[in-house]
């Protein structure tokens, strides 16, 4: 019989997912469960972008160029120059997603056995292309006390060795809702240069910030352009997960040719959902104040009630939809799973992604969940009561 | 200054691609370029797939499963089935396209060094889908003399090394057009049990065969569900190359799994194309008998041309919409460069991909060109025309 390779026994499975046995249990038994695990927003797409796709008038389902449309390129061009990007069409590449500008960018900087810094808790998939690729993280623990805040500059310098060759950082973060300073971004933009590393930046939360905080793009750092690569995407800008579309961005032209040279094998990106990508940039300005309005009150829901939890620690996020709160519980992964097969609170319970998943080292964050706040309001307030009932529930059996 | 990855560097440039600002001059001179050198159907998209999709009712363009919508699996399983071919919806795996299941079977197969036999000329991107995952390409030579039929199976054989994991083929062949006979199929199933080697089919033309004869998949080998993986696409079977929906397909549940996690790391295959390939299945009978019956009169028409053309020789095309001819040149790079820069007949001229670049021995196939059969009857004598008449030229210059 054959065998599989070690690349893919070693490939990851996504922590959230190992729960959904669980979740069939707890739906089968009847009862209701609030999902805070989960990145799916409940926010409508942008009419404009379904609308396009709905009046589409075409004979034949065609590749597009391998970059994406033209047309696309230099709206979006521009819609970055409209929010202080000095991005030009030549600098993106669209792709298949976030998830795929992250494989180009890996595979276009590191070969296997290089390494890559994270600060972590990261984003659980960042395992997976890591190992996709043959490339090893070497990650940096951020901590619950700074809110999440960027790790010393000299615990960087400690880790980085002959096969490093990028640091990756999310931007606001997923999972921990930590936005970086411009001052931070600026020790990031030194070390990179100092060590000849690229600064690879996933900002597909940058929409979402909210307390008047101004996001700082890894293309605005002045003098870090063969450096920098972005990473961004319409998934939760235009609440368009399934479009699957993003694109990678730099300015450093040797990466982007050969950043070229793997998105011409797979020869272009999806043609539908470019048609959406693109009209979505029509989207006014109303659609994101009114998105980003309710998550701040959402956001501010979330905290205020978890706070109201005896020994529950919480990193108060800045921005994207997410954060990891510290249980008063011994395993968030035990706690997780018996939440769905043991618990109800009047036939209800809750469903949320334990944090140790978003770390590579092991043993870190045991104790810790990552909560989205892609629900109602009055959905975040019960859900927070149950968890509360079910954490003394819990530590009582 | 940071440097891209050695893997950047190797990966290859399409052998088609390199010859694109060759025809832009081509076009800025004035001249009419007939495009032979191009895999993209100029055949309708059937209207139920596109009206799917300008139909929809959504509000939340939302992920989907990882491994596709089941709606969509299920009837794809019902699909395969009433082709003859005994596939579960859990055997499948809905992929962004052809090109995304070759990286999951190859991940999934395949570590960094190891090795994966290929009968040559076959499709250019296996090399860039190889190089990216860290495989070397050994090539098995096909030969234009027996129409490219399987090599030897001794000359396998020889070529297996303990890195050895997987034989491709692509049936029928592009850029070759042959059909693998169930003999054939029956020799690799034979090898590939023998040494616990995968056989992987890349078997996106399946439909397209023009004598009556019958494609025998790796799917109906009996006894070989633990070593057959297909991968399959709606690209070409319903002209919908720019949906970017494919799948791969096997029995191994433990090669399935792992592909699994490929795929949930990259969260879902597009949603609007799914919705398109969905409805796609229900495309008339009459619809495939309409196209098949144009590509074979295509096919007859070109290959009847060709061989009007003294030193020509062509191998007859059993299935896909190519074929490699032999011409009586020099070098083929050379001469499809000179067709499109310094050559005209009445102003118009003909652009063809030189099949070298889908060999990967050096040095093989310099006098050939791919040429694809996607262009209506007249336009087809008419090109064959141009390049009878740019032969004589060019060896007369």
């Amino acid at each position: 019989m054959p065998k599989i390779s070690n690349k893919g026994a070693q490939m990851p499975e996504s922590p959230i997912r190992k729960l959904v046995p669980y979740s069939e249990i707890a739906k089968k038994k009847g009862n209701k469960v609030y999902h805070l695990n989960i990145g799916q927003p409940d926010i409508k797409t942008p009419e404009v972008a379904i609308e396009a796709v709905k009046n589409i008038d075409i004979k034949i389902l065609e590749y597009s160029h391998s970059a994406g449309f033209e047309s696309y390129r230099n709206k979006l061009s521009q819609f970055y120059k409209n929010t202080g990007l000095p991005i030009n069409p030549e600098d993106i590449i669209i792709s298949t997603g976030g998830s795929e500008a992250l494989l180009f960018a890996m595979g276009s900087t590191m070969d296997q056995g290089d390494e890559i810094i994270i600060p972590e808790p990261f984003y659980a998939n960042y395992n997976g292309f890591s190992t996709a690729s043959g490339v090893t993280v070497v990650p940096v623990i951020s901590s619950i006390d700074t809110g999440f805040a960027l790790p010393p500059i000299a615990d960087f310098e400690k880790l980085i060795t002959s096969k490093t060759k990028a640091i990756l950082i999310c931007n606001p973060g997923n999972p921990t809702g930590y936005l970086y300073s411009k001052e931070e971004m600026m020790q990031l933009a030194e070390i990179v240069k100092k060590h000849d590393l690229f600064l690879i930046a996933d900002e597909v939360y940058r929409e979402f910030t909210y307390d008047g905080d101004v996001h700082y793009s890894v293309m605005n750092i002045p003098g870090l352009e063969e450096n920098a690569i972005m990473i961004d995407s319409v998934s939760k800008r235009y609440s368009m997960c399934g479009a699957r579309i993003g694109c990678i961005v730099s300015k450093n032209k040797e990466l982007m040719a050969t950043a070229m040279k793997f998105a011409q094998a797979r020869l272009s990106p999806p043609t539908f959902a470019q048609i959406a990508s693109e009209a979505a940039l029509d989207t006014p300005q109303s659609y994101f104040d009114e998105v980003i309005s309710e998550y701040r009150e959402r956001r501010d829901t979330l905290v205020a009630e978890l706070n109201k939890i005896e020994g529950v620690k919480v990193a108060n996020p800045k921005g994207a939809f997410y954060c990891i709160a510290e249980l008063p519980i011994d395993n968030a992964d035990t706690f997780a799973q018996w939440l769905l097969e043991s618990y109800d609170f009047n036939g209800e319970t809750v469903m949320v992604a334990p944090a140790a998943g978003f770390y590579s080292t092991p043993g870190v964050g045991m104790n810790q969940v990552r909560i989205a706040y892609v629900l109602q309001k009055e959905d975040l307030i019960k859900a927070v009561h149950i968890l509360k009932e079910a954490i003394t529930a819990y530590n009582a059996r």
